[in-house]
């Protein structure tokens, strides 16, 4: 590695680079947010990328009044395939990436050390390491938004998997014979409930000729939004979808807790922030689960799952505990100028 | 600990408890199978069961021509929870047992010390650490019998989960809405395609008077090896069970690869001991999960999938190994008066 070392006490910044918008938290050696910026994303690849992010990097740092050389790491999460140990992003298709440098070129740019992961992997690890709620030595993060996914933490570390794919239940067959997948299999779990199949079963109901009042906005693309609304408002096709969706994603939980028997899931996801709309279909399924297995009801303890409030940011602050991870073993690594480890502890939460 | 320290070079046992049969297997120092012996279980409870290890265990050292006193260590893998911490088998359903002191039972009529882990959890650490195969960090174990369960070993080490309960995919939704299993819920792993299951699967498809050769067994409950006999000479009914469970299993297969990431799975138990009839439907069940998706394409390559062969025993080797492992433990605590560590390794693969 031929990362400058950080001094000590410097602050941390954490990168959540999603299809839509790049989000930056500044967080000072003490564990305190101070300073935050978002910019919208950009899908014209990587140099168009490495811009959008350095300038939402420059902003917050700007918020945060602090110079870029007091920044000790960067953590950068990324919907995609990516190899934290070279910095690659091997594919990343909502970002038109594949084989990209990402690392690398952001320390061209910033002139600081980064560290990459998976986005979703990287939220379970900050849930992990920041300790949010009871600590959990196994949990699960469920990231429910346009797709979904889970990062592990197993035995307190960040599970990756064989081929860095662990987590990657978006493709798990949870209804055999049901909704058609993009991947070309049917039933796969994001096509029965991520945000793109929620609006996608609601323009069917419509054309089906169903009682809505989502049938204003057919046509023009109904958003997940749309149908947690309408639901929310009693619309039969929009409580309809909500039951449906709650069904498969305790289906999802209930086999990630059988299969890799966690402590805790935590939901999270632009999905996840459609507030009771959303968490009662859920929660219903679950006491449906529970109310005829025994297994079920060992398992799906309700204080086992949490929905995550729509603020905690799971996505931000989990790069932000790569990058202070990053940083302690660094530092680990014993460079005789680091004289204290003041500043490589982990932020607590933002509370 | 109280063990008495075993003498370096000692040969280990280990012990395969199942609801039928008990399977002992004593391996010399150098990893040789020297000694074997099989005796029906005993479901009587407790006692009952310790007097059928024990007079087992003492058959197999017999025909190994050696004294009870050159054990090192005894390794006993068990269907249920168990504590290895405190050697307690928790909850054996099928053995009749619930909170009963094994291992300290064992060791007071043996005089050895032992270990105790759930039999299919010590199977999956045993396929890992006698590197039967290309070494796998991280694999799978899927064991299809009277009832279906995986064990994972990640990263390198055995996966025990927050509860004890990783793996329990038995009783995972594969097929909501389908068939009633004995937890309660519908569409279980377990409740579609274990040996129980395929038995009943027939005797359901006799009394809905489908054309099959099963027809003269019905009543006297059919077995899941009579259903693969019959679907061998070509029995419609029998050949539909077997394309219905490969399915069901391709599907389990295609979870635990999607959800951990494994890169390896190894198949075994009674059921998939049928051949071909049963490992066809099975290839061809992933087949057609590779033909539609490139994701699974590349999670399920051929080279990822292996059903044992039915000479593998990975019950009793598995025993075997975690017996290796707590030897090497306990030598590793460093008791002076042992010199050496020859012996503690791990045998290899019988061949």
């Amino acid at each position: 590695m031929t990362h400058r070392l950080p001094s000590p006490g410097a602050a941390l910044v954490g990168v959540d680079v999603g299809g839509t918008k790049v989000a930056v938290l500044v967080v000072s050696p003490d564990g305190r947010a101070i300073g935050k910026a978002v910019a919208p994303s950009s899908t014209a690849g990587g140099d168009a990328l490495i811009a959008v992010i350095e300038s939402t990097v420059l902003s917050a740092l700007e918020m945060a009044q602090l110079p870029l050389r007091d920044v000790a790491m960067l953590g950068v999460g990324i919907p995609g395939r990516v190899d934290p140990g070279s910095g690659h992003v091997e594919l990343a298709l909502n970002l038109n990436l594949s084989g990209f440098a990402l690392s690398e070129r952001l320390e061209d740019r910033l002139g600081r050390p980064s560290v990459i992961e998976n986005d979703v992997r990287a939220a379970a690890f900050g849930l992990h390491a920041r300790g949010i709620t009871t600590p959990a030595t196994d949990l699960a993060y469920l990231a429910v938004g346009t797709g979904i996914a889970a990062g592990l933490v197993l035995d307190g570390h960040l599970y990756r998997g064989a081929r860095g794919l662990a987590g990657e239940i978006g493709h798990v067959i949870i209804a055999p014979g049901g909704e058609r997948c993009g991947c070309g299999q049917r039933g796969c779990l994001e096509a029965e409930a991520s945000g793109l199949a929620i609006g996608r079963r609601a323009e069917a109901g419509v054309l089906d000729g169903q009682k809505t009042s989502l049938r204003e906005l057919a046509g023009s693309s109904i958003s997940a939004r749309d149908v947690y609304e309408a639901a929310a408002q009693g619309d039969p096709l929009g409580l309809a979808i909500a039951e449906h969706v709650g069904r498969r994603l305790a289906s999802a939980v209930h086999l990630l807790l059988m299969t890799c028997d966690v402590e805790r899931v935590f939901i999270g996801g632009g999905v996840s922030h459609a507030g009771e709309a959303f968490a009662r279909p859920l929660r219903s399924a679950f006491e449906t689960l529970r109310s005829v297995s025994r297994t079920a009801r060992e398992l799906l303890r309700p204080d086992v799952i949490e929905i995550l409030p729509v603020d905690a940011e799971p996505g931000v602050w989990g790069a932000v505990a790569i990058a202070a991870e990053a940083l302690k073993r660094l530092r680990a690594e014993g460079a005789p100028e680091i004289e204290s480890d003041s500043g490589s502890g982990l932020p607590a939460p933002s509370k």
